[in-house]
């Protein structure tokens, strides 16, 4: 793939969700890279207020009043006041793939000091397969310059498709609100020339500033949840996102990477903000990650939606005890899905995969 | 820890392992980092022959006639005419500390062009703990500038003690003969400045060239098998006792490290000498990357000793119908603990854990 390609990669077949409360301009500096893009920019908070775009970007916008709207009563699964909302992008998208970006992100650059095209390298990312199921010292070993090394297993060399594609940042590490306290100047100055896959039965925190997908692989798991306002807990939307689908990816034979590319991370949020909305999610973690680590779905799970719903029923049935919070997140799970279908007909039907291929 | 040290790190306590079958002046560009250590070389081959060593290092060198001397029958579990034979020398080791490396391998260069010193980036990535339960996505939690990111458990944050560190090369890539056939031109430029934990679970290429281990920790499940003269197979030693190791790891609760540091590989070695040696295994490794993806060690293998007899008898139970040589490396796993305790009485001892433990 050219670096310099005439016309930009899959442009027709990728949207950009933004969520937002404040005036775009952190896209002057994406210019060069986004503008042939579609943007879908979801305004979280007060729908009466004014986003300003900066010209020459073609995007849609929705308020909480258009989220309403379009979902009636199921609108009650998508957050607000939180950057959950997002994920109302991912199911209005009519596209294959989506690539989501924080506002106070900027271009990062390289340790030659050029520009980091973040899209290009998720597309990059996305279009060529992982390899979940034994690791590879050398990292990607699809990249230029790199291989399989010796001992990797030959009929495991084709890989599989790739479904998720995390990036990273430079500057202000994705901390938890204890570790921002303890290490308020701590910024992150290492780049680290390196895209992996993460290894079958292994979670990760999935951090929603630099993330892209493949909706049509992975769509449906990609729900932030019930996060912010009314909510007793925020900051674990793209957690709670990532737990999902990397069990679903695990099951369905699909990877997941991280690694490459970093973006700028301009500004720490406000630690003591932050651990009010964290707080009950350090801990419920502690039950959350094992209830995960042990998730199992069963074969005829062909689907990201049955997985999905399977998983709302074992979220009902284990973590309820945990707190009550989990019954209502478990009937967000199915309204989500519900209303992904209903928005999404062709593509739900088109998820099934062939008999067999879960595994 | 400061780079310049005024002793260098665990001076006593490490010896470096170098397989050979000639005159050592390769340690010459080693000297400043190695010239502190004690050098345990293992002369492969003809012991008739003199292996030179450089002016002023400190070493004990054995030969085929010394090996036989020493372990007498047992002699027979140590591969002749093949590096596999290096495990001799973490054997005969009284050290807690073993570094391996080849003798055409040589100091490699950080990009900002300071020479590496390898032997301190192990003993850093050994002395500091592995998290391999929860993957942590700016790599090492508890190098300088980074840290556990949100959204990982507070709980697994302390990690658990590091068995292996594995480090890579610049310029030649371990690849096998059928890829280095491929690629005769290809050559790894790439410095990832990253070093990892592999997850528990997850099996991986473990290459002998450059590698550090915890001898208390992990030291019996080092074996490098049965290789090279009078046998059907040659390179994989390393990934032998690398799958092994980790299969011990994972259950004991023990961590093992990839990535920094580098070292500068000079040589390809011949690709067509390498297939014959290696297709027996090439096709072998489809079976045995299954087999050691499902073995399981009951609660009672407590000790790398135990769990290293029980994954004997279940290669004898399950890879026996591959070939009739993995009869005969069984038995020689076996004798290999028996030479491992009989040399090392007082560590067998100690490598009992506590009760509860292992996992």
């Amino acid at each position: 793939m050219a670096t310099v390609s005439p016309t930009p990669l899959l442009k027709d077949e990728l949207d950009i969700v933004i969520p937002t409360i404040r005036n775009l301009d952190f896209l002057e500096m994406w210019r060069p890279f986004f503008q042939p893009y579609h943007l879908i920019i979801v305004q979280d908070g007060d729908p009466s207020k004014v986003i300003k775009v900066p010209d020459g970007f073609d995007y849609e916008l929705y308020n909480r009043n258009d989220i309403n709207r379009i979902l009636g009563p199921k609108a009650s699964c998508i957050s607000f006041k939180d950057s959950a909302c997002r994920c109302f992008g991912y199911m209005v998208s009519k596209k294959k793939y989506i690539y989501t970006i924080d506002d106070d992100c900027f271009v990062a650059k390289d340790p030659s000091g050029k520009d980091i095209n973040a899209l290009e390298q998720h597309i990059k990312n996305l279009l060529c397969p992982s390899t979940p199921f034994f690791f590879n010292t050398l990292y990607d070993p699809y990249r230029d310059g790199a291989d399989f090394v010796r001992g990797y297993p030959f009929s495991l060399r084709e890989g599989v498709p790739t479904a998720v594609s995390h990036g990273l940042w430079l500057n202000i590490p994705d901390y938890d609100a204890p570790t921002q306290l303890v290490k308020p100047l701590e910024r992150n100055t290492r780049y680290v020339d390196a895209i992996m896959s993460i290894p079958k039965g292994t979670l990760f925190p999935m951090c929603g500033m630099n993330l892209a997908f493949n909706r049509e692989l992975i769509g449906p798991a990609m729900y932030f949840g019930l996060m912010g306002d009314g909510q007793p807990i925020g900051r674990y939307d793209d957690m709670w996102a990532g737990w999902c689908t990397k069990v679903i990816c695990d099951h369905l034979g699909l990877g997941v990477k991280t690694g490459l590319p970093y973006i700028w991370h301009s500004k720490a949020s406000n630690p003591f903000v932050n651990l009010k909305k964290e707080y009950k999610g350090i801990y419920w973690q502690e039950e959350l990650i094992p209830f995960f680590q042990s998730v199992t779905l069963p074969k005829d799970c062909t689907t990201v939606q049955k997985c999905y719903i399977e998983i709302s029923k074992q979220v009902k049935a284990k973590l309820s005890k945990v707190d009550d919070y989990f019954n209502k997140l478990a009937d967000a799970m199915v309204t989500w899905i519900d209303a992904w279908d209903e928005l999404n007909p062709s593509v739900a039907k088109s998820a099934e995969l062939p008999n067999g291929a879960a595994k």
